[in-house]
């Protein structure tokens, strides 16, 4: 099997293009709060060296920051020290839009400035581009690492040239054969140990890491809401078909994959760097709870969302023009679903702490 | 005399838009080699931590880092020593354009790996925007700090509102107040001492910064070619007379200071954190050595390179359309004047050794 290296998309969060990101933060909150407090508990570093992986550059991109500056200061309250300097990396890859990201970090710092007092910080905030599926900071240098709905990206994208394994779909579909899940979940194994063993060289010993990724639910596997992501991909593909030659579809394979709960855990487990100590799922809907607003206009938000992460991806194997009409038939198709079930997205957040020179140790 | 903050320009380059540095930084390639060497030979850091100042985003952004990886890879040979990592800080303003920046380091980092092999490094390349008169970095987090052709930038820009001190001129002239000059040298008296405390406060003990900036040959002040830098804008000033109202220049005030080399070796000592191990000065022509060419294309060279530095400052009084003009006739003044005489700037390079420490315990 050959393997070609596709535009990765870290940071561009899938789904959630500019709303949803809040819900699924103000639900991943308490874990932050949590394990940010456990870590000042161990050891209270004067400056916290922190990285956000796959920022991006939309408006939510300093939201995280926020997130983590307010809990470390309340928990620095309650443990009456005094406050903490920050060294904060944002990465994503190289063609992210940083000249977006840095030129909203002012009015960062002047809100922070107006609301903690002049005297808080100092707070400097770098931007660190690359890949995290390899190294990015200096060994050990790093207190804590978050990364939001980026993880699921793979690094690559892979099929047999010539002789589509996924023939008609863009991802696992119901009949997909089990070598492409196969080879899909050897990619994700391979890239998370990557990604696992950087990231505990870069933290100090017993530094921290939280991530959340989308998964799918093993526990409802044969349900009629078996893989609800992959829903969404399904209907892309039915959409497509009715625009597009089909055999297009063999060449398109999208780059991520979602794990169960339980491939996540055996990779973490089998990597070895990082202990579990937090470990939940959640789910968001696909309109990111916009409730009982008006069908229609739910089914066109998800398929916005659906769009401003996939669109550069399928633009490239289906073109732009059938773009705008392949969103609207999938709007109305995912509006008619909506009006019989829940369309829900299935989320993993994990909370690890390194124990890098401990295994040392172990070893030597 | 009230102060007006201005768009700083950082990094732009001074008339060197995309040629000189190339000249500048070869005339300052031995005191930058010696520099780094003095650095190594009091402690050999195996993770070299740098900053280069006001970097800008052009394509000789990264020179200075190949020049000094280069210099470091030769002296770790000659040490018989393992290849250090390296941390590296790209600073600039906020409106910076960091994507040109950031797109430009992977063939960078491909280009280290294919020439030094792929165990070289590895090398850590991040952006951390900012204003560098004040602190950038985390307390001694750096060895080696590096500037160039920045630090003549003031960060404000100085005038008496309704009552212009510098009448019908957009920087010192022959006929400036001494009043107008004590302002420029006030304010680069107090940007300096906030500059080098700054980096001072970021450098380990005995950490270099090396900084080249374009300053004015006191020794020369009467004699006719007296401050030639100014004689670009004096020519900037008669050329615009013709084709503006001139009370509209009284507004116009030039946001640098070119400083004698006794002024900048004043505010060093007088801040008194660092040692001046190294002082030097050298002219580089205002065409970058285009030598006998055709005096009209050196002339419009010439007026190339100020026009990229300048024009921002000067759309932003007098209109963007009378630029091309004004530098038609900014370009053939100066061809006249190179006909008989030989158009120079006068730059001072400064190389410092970080004493922070010794300092703290003589206080105390």
């Amino acid at each position: 099997m050959e393997l070609i290296h596709v535009e990765l998309r870290q940071g561009q969060l899938p789904l959630y293009a500019s709303f949803a990101p809040k819900q699924v933060m103000s639900r991943a909150m308490p874990a932050l709060q949590e394990t940010l407090r456990e870590l000042y508990l161990d050891s209270f570093p004067e400056c916290l060296k922190s990285a956000d992986l796959g920022c991006s550059s939309g408006p939510n991109a300093l939201l995280f920051l926020r997130e983590m500056i307010d809990s470390i200061d309340a928990i620095r309250k309650k443990l009456n020290k005094t406050e903490p300097t920050f060294q904060i990396f944002l990465n994503d890859l190289f063609n992210n839009d940083f000249n977006n990201l840095i030129r909203s970090i002012p009015s960062f710092y002047e809100e922070l400035r107006r609301e903690k007092g002049g005297d808080f910080g100092p707070c400097f905030i770098a931007a660190m581009p690359g890949n995290f599926y390899g190294r990015l900071f200096l060994d050990h240098s790093l207190h804590f690492i978050h990364s939001s709905y980026s993880v699921h990206w793979r690094s690559q994208v892979s099929y047999e040239f010539g002789s589509p394994l996924n023939k008609g779909h863009i991802y696992l579909a119901r009949i997909t054969p089990k070598s492409v899940y196969e080879a899909y979940l050897d990619l994700f194994n391979r890239d998370m140990t990557v990604f696992l063993k950087s990231r505990s060289e870069e933290l100090v010993l017993g530094g921290r890491m939280m991530f959340t990724m989308i998964g799918r639910d093993a526990s409802v596997n044969f349900a009629p809401i078996y893989h609800r992501f992959l829903l969404t991909t399904n209907f892309l593909v039915s959409c497509l078909k009715g625009i597009i030659e089909e055999e297009k579809l063999d060449d398109c394979n999208m780059p991520f994959y979602l794990p169960t709960p339980e491939e996540v855990r055996y990779v973490i487990q089998k990597e070895g760097s990082f202990d579990i100590t937090r470990f939940e799922t959640f789910k968001v809907t696909w309109d990111a709870e916009m409730g009982d607003g008006d069908l229609q206009m739910r089914g066109k938000y998800a398929a916005a969302t659906v769009r401003a992460v996939s669109e550069s991806i399928l633009t490239t194997h289906f073109g732009e023009e059938v773009m705008d009409g392949l969103f609207e038939r999938f709007a109305s198709k995912v509006s008619q679903y909506m009006k019989l079930h829940k369309g829900e997205y299935f989320n993993i957040l994990v909370s690890v702490k390194n124990r890098w020179i401990s295994t040392l140790m172990q070893s030597s």
